[in-house]
């Protein structure tokens, strides 16, 4: 599992940093974050693939945070991609994608599934579920939290031979935790399985204000992203403009028991991170600027 | 005058070329023509200006010919933009802007004007006209023709001196076109201007067949830019994408005496431009492939 920022910068472009879109890329499906303008040319160069099972989470209707989808659903059908995509976002996400569909004359080569979203549980299948939060920016606008549901534990082959299981069917009843008989023994998954893994968590904040409410979202997960639109020295803007300062991201993460904390959607007059990095590192110890292209594997 | 290329690829983006945006730069006005996705990027590397007067002219509504208006509005309302803009483009335009502009809270900080375009003269002052031709495209689609107008001759100061006409109103009006009276002499703007210098005419494609209509309207430009999607050798899917071949593209040239052939809007299997140019040139003289950022001074 790994995480790809393919836009880091906040509203407008740089020459380094594209609009936001953050990919979480599972074994066998991309969770996508946002998708600014310019996604699709950073989706290339990520080599993340035009056919892959995948789910689009707007965080809230601004431009730069989801005109990019326009360009995606255009080259994914020229790709001749036939996987549906499944799109979620507040109240306003049919109608953008609706009209522009329309008015554009896409060809779509695939099926495009809108579901407008409320705070809670957004989706669940059997290998994590998402869940929204209202964060607190100038528009509605969300936060988002992926939960992997807990695996099971590393299956050791050497052990269920000492037990003489045979390979096969039985093998994968344990690993689907199921007991099994061998003769007049009983076998439990545990006699031939490691501990439980613990299913990792991973929030993305999209716009917002630093929230007690985001503090208890977020708690105790592995990674955040979180805006850092600006240094502490500019949060009078922050509060104005219902964003984020380093710092104050750096002391949600720290309330709320994160991890690793990493920075993105900064404002375009800063040319390097150094200064929010600094700042977030006088609160929080494991701090991570995002750029774009930068992946991170999330263990 | 000069024409700025700011992405020359067809549909699909690659690493170096973005989409389709050509822009006109006058003294006091820039002439967009297509605004793709990542317009607002290649705006800002140009440097071109973001307060600039500004008029953006759609030859269709295709995304990638249309979704970067919607970034280009964005941060020109974060640059504090005031002066208005003008758009014009084919039935659907004012869909377009209208709910976009709508759904995705834009701030705009200047007006934004819309005209829905037909066949003919679109826009006319002391300077320029520009007309509108139908093109021959998958769906209702115009190519643009920008015609400068004639312009006064050079003034001739030394001349002026010489009828001792002195410097100020006298100077103006001559300049103007009037004649003046200088004691019993009248001295016309012939004496002491050179030659009228006739108005520059370009053309802009779009996307589109070759057609008769087009060799018409084009008749006599001193630059064209045209579809140039394909090498010749597939101009079955030319054909059938209603796009056209390079070859194409000079054949029309040729016959409507163009003097210089600016061919852009290159297929993403191009990883350069060396085939189609070959081909154009061995049809016409004056051939040129349009990059990401080119910049070529109309004399």
């Amino acid at each position: 599992m790994k995480l790809v920022f393919l836009g880091t910068s906040a509203a407008q472009p740089t020459a380094e940093r594209g609009m936001t879109c953050i990919c979480l890329v599972l074994d066998k499906e991309v969770l996508m974050f946002d998708a600014g303008e310019g996604a699709q040319i950073a989706f290339q160069k990520a080599k993340i693939g035009w056919n892959k099972k995948m789910k689009i989470f707007v965080t809230h209707l601004h431009g730069d945070h989801c005109v990019g989808i326009l360009g995606l659903l255009q080259t994914m059908s020229l790709q001749n991609r036939t996987e549906p995509i499944d799109i979620f976002g507040p109240s306003g996400i049919e109608e953008f994608l609706a009209s522009n569909l329309k008015i554009l004359n896409f060809g779509l080569t695939f099926p495009v599934r809108i579901t407008r979203i409320k705070e809670g549980l957004i989706f669940d299948d059997p290998l994590y579920a998402i869940h929204a939060c209202k964060a607190e920016h100038s528009i509605p606008a969300y936060s988002y939290l992926f939960s992997e549901k807990d695996r099971p534990g590393k299956f050791y082959p050497e052990k269920a031979k000492k037990f003489e299981i045979p390979q096969g069917k039985m093998w994968h009843e344990l690993q689907s935790g199921s007991e099994i008989k061998i003769g007049d023994k009983t076998v439990r998954p545990s006699d031939v399985m490691g501990e439980k893994r613990k299913g990792r968590k991973i929030g993305i904040s999209g716009d917002t204000r630093p929230t007690k409410n985001l503090e208890e979202f977020f708690k105790g997960c592995d990674y955040i992203t979180f805006d850092s639109t600006y240094s502490d020295k500019l949060r009078d803007k922050a509060i104005e403009n219902y964003h984020s300062t380093a710092k104050e991201a750096a002391e949600l993460a720290k309330k709320a028991g994160i991890v690793n904390l990493i920075l993105t959607h900064f404002s375009a007059r800063y040319e390097n991170a150094d200064e929010l990095i600094s700042e977030a590192k006088t609160v929080h110890d494991s701090v991570i600027a995002a750029r774009d292209l930068l992946e991170i594997n999330v263990k």
